[in-house]
């Protein structure tokens, strides 16, 4: 457990409510979620406001999305007994907090941030809202109002890491110390390919989601195009440029030499290459797909209200040392 | 009374609390606030967080200015029985409205508002934050989370009430009829002049405050500057370039042909003119200052808990009603 002064460190983490989640979360964040939840004291945010950044225009799918991802969440192993599992819009202190710290942020702080041109660029100019500009700060809020000692960031949030350090430094140096400035725990997951050889990703169509069935599974392994030259049994492959190895990696990690050296010397056919990923897909999802099976979708809300009002309370009490130290 | 479809009509106003009012307060916005208090269901905000956009460097000042700021309302006849004074930073909705709204804020709209370069202009750029960026944003979530149908605005303010009105027809553009636009009530006094004739202002130190004593008042009138051609008692004078003739505008409205004679001529002294501008002001001041001496400063926290109490809730249904617009 990762206690310091007789206390157990906090962690915080979040996700935008888009839908089903697919193997590459599980194998990414959730199973760092789990190992998280064993060692801190474990908060976990359904990022709902965030969504609205960049998905203003089509709300609709935001809050449906909120249910499929949690239980995703439950399945995967995040006990909502032992941690926090909450909704941002349901905690009006992180709004609060964000408009009290937004008096000291200076603006070229927030232009400095790269994902920010990054993002216009790649999305659009509908995308740059007063909303979007203030992300990195919005993010900030969520890990202050909680105080929590660390965050996991990936290699692409490492700015908003340092630019909220930065807002938290320059309050406590104003008003006295009362922000907590959190700790990055660097993670970094190797990226898993979706079946079209691309990284796994809802937006690219090419995912293994947790709530597929077994055979929706298989259906969409048998679809994946493998190595372009290697077209009959006998003909020789090259694993390494095979999304179907690639994914190997992941189901069938034992038997990956023997897999390999069948390829390369063509005695491995495409066909029973891909049914043997998908069989081990299959049985490396099931426990995750039997815990889904199980979990009632109407107990949802109460796991959020129950986790929400839980971190509200803790917000509360931030939001009321921010304020006295800003003599309101 | 402002009635409309059988609702009698809702204004809201608020000032920045920056300690004690003066005169330029009193025959400017609150007397129109008394007058409004009358026809309206009237809200009125101690703006903190505004306050904090440009104070954020000291803003321990911020809270005890509040309650003077206060009983002066009272004193001058708002009624906190018949009207919701709230403090601004003790409703959480007026900063969740505001990260809602700020998704569909685009950066360019804000930008726009031409008080903003003027102000960084005018006081530096250590106000140029992200809060102080976003003060229009915040000045509509104050008006459109009681559903305001209408605001007083001076001529400096049309820009951000013009911006408002376009956040609100975005917002029920986008996501159906859900806010209010509120309308303008177009409200310009005459400038006050301060005792050295430039416009009466806390930051210049030439302000007859509400609650100065009389002496106080006597004296500061009686180191007015004059006419500077007119020396002594038979010198003719200028009443219209003089500070004190200016205020007899107000203190003796029915006097100043009189006056103007009287100085034109050098009949009138600028010692006895004084004396008379004093005694007119202190008189019309002395049944404000009465009821001031009566107000109880313990009493004010609970006007503004309550007021802030009732706020809260009409503040509550809003955000309910634009979480339910946006399916969150």
């Amino acid at each position: 457990m990762a206690v310091q002064d007789g206390r157990r460190l906090r962690i915080m983490s979040g996700m935008r409510p888009t839908g089903r989640l697919h193997l590459g979360h599980l194998v990414g964040a959730l199973t760092q979620w789990v190992a998280f939840s064993r060692e801190y004291d474990a908060f976990f945010e359904i990022a709902d406001l965030h969504a609205l950044t960049t998905a203003y225009e089509h709300p609709e799918a935001v809050g449906p999305a909120r249910d499929e991802m949690v239980i995703d969440w439950i399945a995967a192993g995040v006990d909502p007994a032992q941690t926090t599992i909450f909704q941002q819009s349901l905690v009006p202190q992180i709004s609060e907090l964000l408009v009290l710290l937004s008096m000291i942020v200076p603006v070229s702080w927030l232009q400095r941030v790269p994902t920010y041109k990054d993002q216009i660029a790649a999305l659009g100019p509908h995308v740059a809202t007063y909303g979007f500009f203030g992300y990195p700060l919005l993010q900030l809020c969520d890990i202050a109002v909680f105080r929590a000692d660390t965050v996991p960031v990936g290699r692409d949030q490492v700015s908003h890491l340092e630019f909220g350090r930065e807002v938290v430094r320059r309050f406590n140096h104003l008003y006295g110390p009362t922000l907590v400035e959190a700790q990055p725990t660097l993670s970094e997951f190797p990226e898993v390919p979706g079946i079209d050889g691309r990284k796994m990703s809802k937006s690219y169509n090419n995912a293994i989601d947790i709530a597929d069935d077994e055979a929706a599974t298989t259906k969409k392994v048998r679809s994946m195009i493998t190595d372009p030259q290697k077209i009959h049994r006998g003909d020789p492959g090259r694993p390494e440029i095979c999304p179907v190895f690639a994914l190997h990696h992941l189901a069938n990690a034992e038997r990956l030499p023997e897999i390999e050296r069948g390829c390369k010397s063509g005695a491995l056919g495409c066909v029973p290459c891909k049914m043997e990923l998908a069989d081990g897909l299959n049985r490396m999802l099931r426990p995750v797909r039997d815990r889904r099976a199980e979990i009632d979708p109407a107990s949802v809300a109460a796991v959020v209200e129950e986790g929400s009002a839980r971190a509200r309370g803790i917000a509360e009490a931030t939001v009321r040392d921010v304020k006295r130290a800003l003599k309101l």
